[in-house]
């Protein structure tokens, strides 16, 4: 089969990528002398990044979730890294409630729509006969913090490759035309986008920020506005990035590991994804803060304001590599996926 | 559960969807005479389409792949329909003698990674002592044929809503601010992108057009260029769209029925997602042409040239159904999937 094709979109996410050797290979051509060595495809910029271009996740941003074994008995983890400040503030606090309460042992993986979300949660939380009570103290949390107007983390957007150390800071690719916000980019390692969409709606000024449903990233089911959801009904997205959710629903964190463990379970056949018999729900053995689990690696994400990043950014709107004819002179926020990677 | 979330963002797509029963939730609400019914989503929108918006999908367009059983037995099938002219005809023209030879039959699903790509083909094809030989009379495909300057399929692009029986019309959503092309829209039912990226590169202008990597396109397997591949490896996205592959490799159809068959297929443990065992390949019985295949249903799609599609796009970019809070104002072309149905 012809293996040099499609070439590895996301191998820098992956702990497991053949990077370090694709890298090791390109040095060895410039050793050898040869005149115009490949220029370093995405993964290999991000394989060749300095240590200090690293950043390390706490273990107290991190859900750890341990599905039941698949049929082969294989265990299956999903590592989830949650947002920082300013964003999703309630719901997150509520989320390490659960957590701590260890509420969702027990509870299992619900819905699976394709191209569209893994949801998980109570099963029976439609049955107030059967409902699983919720822990005392979680907040109700308005829908205004679907996005900030911190104005302190929001930077003027520019063009400027972007430095080592600077905070704060929005990265640009080419014209960095979205159709979703006056502008996107990156904070504090996390897809960002600024202002409102191709048309600006109600109140929304290019001083609001919110985060972008790419794939991989978790958020937080609810029923009808005003409804917000109080992190119990967790769902991640396993589909071309479902944009319009944005401003409309808490986004809450990513999956950072084990994401294949939720994409490829089968997928249920009631509407929306819903599976039509509890048998064919997925356990969820346990969620846990990364704090309460014993043998969990360190992970940590590249830098968005690195060199390395701004390089890895243009690399991937520009793919130079040998197997490219045309670089694509852009790229959609979402593809451009954060490394991230166990610590090394 | 929280049952209303996240919306059906495909249900237009599915077979098997519940928008006949919203529709009638939403007629039943009018007749109730209450003052604001919820405005119609999508999906609603698709399903009171007149049958004079949906075009019927030829049979010789279709290619029928059936997978060996699941583990429960379970047949499985996916419908692929074919692109028409202009686009990528060289390669088509060789997938109909594939089909027609009986080529796919016996070989296999030999990657699968989390996303981005299912691809199937000759496992053995890179052994030379092994490898499938393949049918006489393939065309070799210049790179050329990536995009097209025909400029009979060329409309300028314009923010009027298009009209019933207009063709080769360009639908235009909001700003239409896409990162990968000075404009894109949809052509006879196809997403199909104008002009150069963020920066025009090389010699590409605004006449030129080509199809685009949404989720569920399938693709064909190349070497490095100027190998275009023949069309015996194909893949399909089942991923966020890899929009830098567009210009760079062949896109031939897309998924119209079953791609959960694929896209739900365990993850290869190899570099770029390639199986690490033959065992773990899914066995390919056949991969026919639908004129070959005697019980297969008739598939239509809706005319991206409808007062209905243009509805339905629009709904798309800007969500006013009970759900949301905030329309987007705008919407990437592939989060528009053109509705594809069994013919009614």
């Amino acid at each position: 089969m012809t293996k040099s094709f499609p070439i590895a979109a996301l191998a820098a996410l992956s702990l497991f990528s053949t990077s370090s050797s694709a890298l090791a290979q390109a040095s060895a051509a410039q050793a050898a002398g040869r005149a115009k060595p490949s220029p370093l495809a995405p993964s290999e910029i991000v394989a060749a990044a300095p240590k200090g271009a690293w950043v390390q996740i706490p273990a107290s941003d991190l859900l750890v979730m341990e599905l039941a074994p698949d049929a082969k008995g294989k265990p299956r983890r999903v590592v989830i890294q949650l947002m920082p400040a300013p964003f999703s503030q309630g719901w997150i606090g509520n989320i390490r409630k659960l957590a701590g309460a260890h509420w969702w042992d027990g509870t299992s993986i619900n819905r699976v729509q394709d191209n569209y979300v893994v949801q998980w949660g109570d099963g029976n939380a439609d049955d107030p006969a059967k409902a699983k009570p919720l822990p005392a103290g979680l907040a109700e949390v308005p829908e205004s913090e679907y996005t900030t107007d911190d104005r302190t983390v929001v930077i003027p957007f520019g063009k400027e490759p972007i430095f080592e150390g600077r905070k704060h800071a929005l990265v640009s690719f080419g014209e960095n035309r979205d159709a979703y916000a006056v502008t996107v980019g990156f904070l504090d390692g996390w897809p960002i986008a600024y202002g409102g969409g191709g048309r600006l709606v109600g109140s929304t000024t290019e001083t609001n920020a919110w985060p972008i449903h790419c794939y991989g990233m978790v958020g937080v089911g609810r029923d009808l506005p005003p409804n917000t959801g109080t992190g119990a009904e967790l769902y991640v997205v396993i589909g071309h990035a479902p944009r319009h959710l944005d401003r409309n629903i808490a986004l809450v964190g990513r999956v950072i590991e084990g994401i294949e463990n939720l994409s490829s379970l089968p997928r249920g056949t009631l509407g929306l994804g819903f599976y039509a018999t509890p048998e064919e729900r997925t356990p969820i053995l346990s969620i846990r803060l990364g704090t309460e689990v014993q043998d969990l690696p360190a992970y940590e994400y590249l830098s968005t304001e690195s060199v390395s990043f701004a390089k890895y950014a243009d690399a991937r709107a520009n793919r130079r590599d040998d197997f490219f004819i045309q670089p694509a002179g852009g790229a959609d926020i979402c593809n451009i996926p954060v490394p991230v990677r166990r610590a090394q």
